[in-house]
């Protein structure tokens, strides 16, 4: 790789002269004392050892942040069990009781249910000789991560805000983007940039974070290097964390944290049983993760198969969050049969009665036509409104992007879809028995400021599919060369039938 | 990774036992009498020596591919300068001289512009000893290349058709995917897909064709192996073409081969000068790439630089042709100052006259908010025809993916200009002078079957702004998040204000 090519690192001996041109981590439980006499001696270590060893101790990360400034769960040092009877009459239970130092993948974590929990977990933990502290229960509804990139000039970057789903502890899947709302995201995002300006040195920097119920963003730690929550950056960020990370201690320009793709969702193997059976698990997986569409294979090719151990990890990246998540499903439904990835609608055609149905079925035909996949529904404003409700604000999650509604006379249902979706919502009036279609299409297009519908002609689902055809055209150049190749063939149509009428005159046209 | 660690290649020595699991190539310029030779000795040879034995002679493979049907510029083998003469009269000139063997990045071709130049060219070509043929020069508009998979179960999966463009005869940019018509597109597949079939072996392979004035598709040539026009796979696909080649000979299920993101353009790091100030030259390109959104820089660590000599690439992925090739052409200016890259406009909002202005300003006021670039144009569909025909197909091309046209009265613009462009188009009525914005409605909404116009409510060009970046959102969940929040702003708008009518009563809330 070129940016590897641009720094040599050479062993350091303290008996020569230093000639690592900068030293950086994979780990932060490392030495601290050995990197600062490093740094004393002139070696550039990125991020700093005073990072290094603000982050290797918990207790002291705390601290840290907290004097920061930075929102994070209550905290306290306890040295002996009545040290931590008091922090639990103070925080309550459960109560997290956690090693100062090598905490790591849920190592050096344990919960007390109660009081009389407490001395067991403090033995779990090896004792408090070995540095305790305890942290007040967050009552997290999701556990966030963020990614963040300072250059050796200050410059800061972060990654989209990701979701991180635990298992016993250890990172198990990572949702990326996290579905939050914006403006929690925008938090996370904040407390993130902040913790990280509060470190010395440049380098990836990976942020873990807990919402809590009731919206608040607290943070949980932070790691001085690359992280599992950061792997799908690989396959689905304009730069990957590994090159960013580089690109920092290096000194050269850090690179755009965007995701080239809308969504990833990635995957840890981890060790399911000791040995042999374990890796006969685990290839099981891969091998079906061979046959699901956006899915990355990364084997670490680890000598010892352990029960929870990373033994690899797999990223999924995809068109939507409910694309990949049915495309993960597959991967980890058993049978294995659902693992030929199911295809998934793009497009909902939904009407308010079957009544709209020899209408709606040109929206279908078109969609068809351009090979997108959709599914048909009868949503009733009026008669279900509950069904609509559902139907609406579960539409993105399940992986829809465009929604076509067709509705007739006082037709309700475009404009309700679209008040509870953020997707683009075409309508379709449907002209009903009186008026001629004017009330179906005023009642659908006259929309008030902040909720848009897209109105197509009074019946005209066929512009209804062609429009949904161009609005995924934008992330998709193949469809828009289809829709490109159907005008031509449309006017080919009409430039046969022009030549015919010149040809044949047109008292003939009408009287063949 | 883990797809090498599935086979073990070892050495094969004639004097022991065949060790080797599978053997592949990376050129096709090796022997092939011993490349068959290890095949009648068992070893599993992929693609067949078959298969690099008609693609090595490039006057054998044009016989292969003549007698499978696939259509190809017309070709004569020649043995002495009289039957050079006797093609020339036949073919006409120029004309192009080829060497059989070993013809690779331009070497081993020569062009005969008259007869008088073709013993010249013989010449060039190391004279008739080296085995030669003549080909009618194929008066191409563009060069196409498809990358085609077959797996050892034959199951055969293409790449969507590139552009390749040729500096000198050495490939010097691919566009990714090109931009041709879709039916185009579909023919350079079929060709591609029929003449790997006639092959044996599995592997990734390459065939380069050309688009000629009258819209054939010709077979230029194939190479059996992972090449140079599908290098942009690495960033742009969801299964790179070096994975694929993997799979394909391992016997592993290939892979999706589709662009996981919407465009690429990979550019050719060529040597410029011999030596020390080559490197020069290539360092200060790649140093500029390393500012460019979406850039991904491969230097090829070759230990001489030499002119035209394929040194490296840097591949460019985003949202459409037109953003990537702005990104390489502010790569490649000179000043390097329009290197921080240009901003590129996504949404084009045009209006039939600067009366309409009023109105259409607040669809600007949306995309500001929501942070999406955007350009605002007067233009005309009665008094500017020629500038609206203009605008509308050049739209995509320039990297605008909607359109936002606001009109009044006998409102065209939105209509004709969605006629001209694959673009979702969105209508603004706006109210003119008389009827209302009733006319104006009907106008833009009426659309005939084939050519769609989103419409929005009369003079409600905020719901036009917040439709584009629904459908933006299409490909981008930060925007569509933004959308929710935009949403759940508005809600908490109209709930502060029932508060305060609930609290103050109707009277006092009209009369504070």
């Amino acid at each position: 790789m070129w940016l590897a090519a641009l720094t040599t690192v050479r062993p350091w001996r303290s008996s020569q002269r230093v000639r690592c041109g900068i030293l950086t981590v994979e780990i932060e439980h490392v030495d601290a004392a050995s990197l600062e006499k490093l740094e004393q001696h002139g070696v550039d270590c990125q991020p700093k050892a005073s990072t290094i060893r603000i982050i290797q101790d918990k207790y002291l990360q705390k601290v840290h942040f907290s004097r920061h400034g930075i929102p994070l769960p209550e905290f306290m040092q306890i040295d002996d069990l009545e040290g931590a009877k008091r922090a639990g009459d103070l925080f309550g239970y459960p109560l997290m009781v956690k090693s100062k130092r090598l905490a790591y993948d849920g190592r050096g974590n344990a919960v007390a249910k109660t009081a009389e929990e407490l001395s067991s977990a403090v033995a779990a933990l090896g004792g408090f000789e070995r540095g305790l502290y305890v942290e007040k229960w967050a009552p997290f509804v999701k556990e966030l991560a963020v990614i963040v990139a300072r250059g050796r000039d200050n410059s800061v970057l972060c990654y989209p805000v990701v979701e991180t789903i635990h298992k016993e502890n250890i990172c198990h899947i990572v949702k990326a983007p996290a579905s939050i709302p914006w403006k929690i995201g925008k938090q996370a995002t904040d407390i993130a940039h902040k913790a990280v300006c509060s470190l010395e040195g440049a380098g990836v920097f990976a942020v873990e974070l807990f919402l809590t119920r009731d919206g608040q963003v607290l943070l949980n730690e932070v790691a001085p290097r690359p992280h599992n929550s950061g792997h799908h950056t690989i396959e689905s960020c304009y730069t990957s964390q590994f090159e960013q990370h580089l690109r920092a201690v290096i000194g050269l320009p850090l690179g755009d944290p965007s995701m080239k793709t809308p969504a990833a969702i990635m995957y840890n193997i981890l060790g399911e049983e000791e040995g042999e059976q374990g890796f006969r698990l685990a290839n099981r997986l891969m091998g079906r993760a061979l046959n699901i569409k956006g899915a990355a294979i990364h084997w670490y090719d680890k000598p010892e198969m352990r029960k929870q151990r990373k033994m690899g990890h797999i990223t999924i990246v995809g068109s939507s969050l409910g694309t990949v998540e049915a495309q993960l499903n597959a991967l980890l439904s058993e049978e294995g049969r659902d693992c030929q990835s199911a295809v998934q609608p793009r497009v909902g055609i939904i009407m308010g009665s079957d009544s709209d149905l020899p209408v709606m079925k040109d929206a279908a035909r078109i969609l068809d036509a351009f090979d997108v996949p959709y599914e048909v529904r009868i949503v009733s404003a009026h008669r279900t409104p509950d069904v609509m409700f559902r139907y609406a604000s579960s539409a993105q999650e399940r992986g829809i992007q465009v929604i076509i509604a067709g509705a007739g006379g006082a037709a309700h249902l475009p404009g309700m879809v679209a008040s509870l979706t953020p997707l683009p919502v075409i309508g379709v009036p449907v002209r009903a028995s009186v008026l001629d279609g004017l009330d179906s299409l005023l009642s659908i297009v006259q929309m008030p400021r902040g909720v848009p519908v897209a109105t197509v002609a009074v019946n005209n689902a066929t512009n209804a599919g062609l429009l949904a055809v161009r609005m995924l055209g934008v992330g998709d150049p193949d469809l828009l060369a289809r829709m490109s190749q159907y005008q031509e063939d449309t006017k080919e149509d009409v430039l046969t039938k022009a030549e015919k009428l010149q040809r044949e005159g047109w008292e003939s046209y009408l009287n063949p």
